[in-house]
């Protein structure tokens, strides 16, 4: 290949992909649908508007159109901090001595610090477009609720977080960045919420869980006029929005004539991994294609690798859907010395059918050699990265460090999906040497398993 | 003009500059030169390498090249981060319903948050070229101690910082970014050093100011083998550094043939300011083209706007070489009300020779309009900026109101700096509403003067 590749690869404004690409289109086993746990049936779009902004409903529900066109007042939004750059990781490669070539998307530079900016700005605009006054919430590390705090700014809505309240604790700044940006942000489990004071009766001193925060949420939702619940992964709405991440990714491949060999990302509801591959995927689905997809989870939190594939409660409160997904069981609160997010009990249904039917491979990572990897990588690449990102980061190394065994030359992408500013408590634990690693054993798992609805 | 103008403008990676350029070799009134107090002569290059490295003692000395080429390896480095957008405000116009049009060149998508990394890595490069075991430094706010951090990470030297104490204080988590990337960070003033020792006991109780930890810095480097001392802001040899910022915006803004009206910087010590406008005073000087500049100061240091053009100490101790620049005065220490950095006492030699010269304007911001104008931009742009660079805001946002006013379509361009991520602690007083301003007084301002050399 003659054309040189620069450090980072950054598409121009018109290369912004004007479409989410919707992978279920493309899957012949669909993903399971939502069910009402009331009646065991799938959630109706009425029923789904009660929760959701209609559009969001619509976009849940939709596994036929392959294209779903970006409105304009998104793009607008989207193009002050996209497209993100697609790095030639360099340094590093030169630092592992590996004949591999590595690239990462790196969806950080924007103050939300993360991906998760692209769902944000999209939920936001339907919110608004549905003339609601404001959106609830939940965020675990803080990054979703600042993307969600951002884009409720710029779209002049109201915006409740219920944050997780070990989170809430360790990152005191993240909640300044939200309230900065007018959002107001409440510890969870709460004594706002019926449920929030149902789960610290039941759990005197919980720090609480995604799945808890977003019971909370829904009900504040719910129990309040002009009002929707919003959620930052899981759901397949939310993996449609992050497929700009993938699209411009084959774009900035394709227009350099590279052709990945391995693509990696970190996993906790699946969203950004889901939007990351989802147009490589389509390629193999369409038998266009092949690549070795790896979704990385944590050692404490590892839904793909060692839960079931059933359906589960979304949430602790249990007044959620039902979805068809890996789960370690709605009640399952990773242990409080797992930093960052990836603490959700369950996985994406679209995730977890592709994981599911084999087109996808899943790896767990401990804290503690994430973080090493995560250092290694600031040192040489100059971006602290979040805990999250990291994970992907540790089995992008172990690759390059595979090809240098074998010689192979392969073309490794990652997603870097954030930065780590907001993460140096748990930064702190590890340059102190006080970082711990935490392996639920399976008599845990199981426990938490038995208390799935039985469908 | 028919070429649209994107949100961003991104140059190619080849558009990287690569020379630096030398302001004061187009300067008709050169800066004064530095002096060694103990002689009152201009100091020599021997005299100057005992503290700094010799290679950026030479560029601190040099008044007569236009232009420094910029070495490989940081030519390497550059390309990690660099070039920096050029961003076209939009959304802040929109917000603003100004005709104006409003640009920001953005130095904060780094690591190091800040435009301070562009010196960080040429000072260590140079120190690594020269064999050295590592460098000591200060910082204030912590943007320079990061960025030095990340630097000597990536060439493998050790990197000693003193932290001004107020800031050690306020951002915990600054200093384990540096920590992650190996730096050691002691709080100044120390008990480490004889200056700081002597610093605390004649003000027990002292936060600490830049000036105080520089001498500690200063006397680490020059009382240990193998270790230079190696400063972010103030000196010549920075401010060189720093023209790429310039020279990347004016290749840019030539790019769409956008002719600027006003540039617009914060000044602590100046090399931000200096770096951005170097190139625009370049054709000032040579008679090619005129722009308004205007230097912004935080009124509780108003050093352009208040102080004295006389020599003085650079440092607290008086262990550094004199300067003649605009200055408050060596021992004076800005309120610990204030915010961020911009607390040096003095400016850099060659912004205080073109602001006597009038080829730039100063004017002062108060402390909590600076966090208004930072939340209005941080809301609309979607970029939370640092406080320093808020500064800047302030005035862009005046004057593209006054453009309102007058119905001019004045193209504005300001420097923004970096971002306050680990500014929380301020915006936290702002959210909080117990921010508040402080101005000294001219009886205090006149009191601090009196202790500058008598030259």
């Amino acid at each position: 290949m003659s054309k040189e590749i620069p450090y980072k690869i950054y598409l121009e404004e018109k290369e912004i992909p004007r479409y989410w690409y919707n992978v279920r289109a493309d899957m012949q086993n669909k993903p399971a649908p939502l069910l009402n746990p009331a009646t065991g049936k799938p959630m109706t779009l009425d029923e789904l508007s009660g929760v959701f902004c209609r559009e969001l409903a619509m976009q849940e529900l939709n596994v036929t159109d392959t294209y779903i066109e970006i409105p304009e007042e998104i793009s607008s939004f989207y193009k002050m901090y996209r497209p993100s750059p697609l790095v030639r990781a360099y340094c590093l490669e030169k630092a592992l001595d590996t004949p591999a070539h590595i690239y990462y998307k790196f969806e950080g530079n924007n103050t939300s610090g993360s991906h998760k900016l692209n769902s944000a700005i999209a939920q936001a605009y339907y919110a608004k477009k549905q003339g609601l006054k404001g959106v609830t919430t939940e965020t675990g590390a803080g990054q979703w609720g600042t993307a969600l705090s951002m884009a409720c700014a710029y779209f002049g809505l109201d915006c409740k977080v219920f944050m997780v309240k070990v989170s809430y604790e360790q990152k005191p700044f993240r909640r300044e960045v939200m309230r900065t940006y007018g959002a107001s942000v409440t510890p969870s489990p709460s004594m706002e919420t019926e449920v929030g004071r149902k789960i610290n009766a039941e759990f005197p001193g919980t720090t609480g869980s995604l799945g808890c925060a977003i019971s909370e949420a829904v009900e504040a939702a719910v129990s309040t006029d002009g009002y929707r619940y919003v959620l930052g992964s899981v759901l397949s709405q939310v993996l449609l929005h992050q497929t700009v991440i993938g699209l411009e990714t084959k774009t900035a491949l394709d227009k350099y004539g590279i052709k990945a060999d391995m693509i990696i990302g970190c996993a906790g509801g699946g969203s950004n991994l889901g939007g990351l591959i989802s147009p490589f995927v389509g390629e193999m689905l369409r038998g266009e294609a092949d690549y070795e997809i790896i979704a990385v989870e944590p050692a404490s939190c590892p839904s793909l690798t060692r839960g079931k594939y059933i359906y589960d409660f979304c949430d602790t409160g249990k007044v959620c859907p039902l979805a068809k997904m890996y789960t370690l069981g709605s009640g399952f609160i990773p242990a409080p010395n797992h930093a960052g997010g990836l603490r959700y009990h369950g996985m994406s249904s679209v995730v977890s059918q592709l994981y599911d039917d084999g087109l996808i491979h899943a790896r767990t990572a401990k804290q503690t050699e994430v973080f090493e990897a995560a250092q290694q990588f600031a040192k040489t690449e100059g971006i602290l990265p979040a805990p999250e990102s990291s994970h992907a980061i540790k089995v992008a190394i172990d690759e390059a460090i595979k090809c240098k065994e074998t010689g192979e030359e392969k073309n490794i992408v990652f997603g870097l999906t954030g930065t780590g500013y907001f993460d140096m408590y748990a930064y702190k634990q590890f340059n102190d040497g006080t970082m711990t690693n935490y392996v639920p054993s399976d008599e845990e798992i199981a426990a938490s398993l038995k208390n799935c609805p039985k469908i």
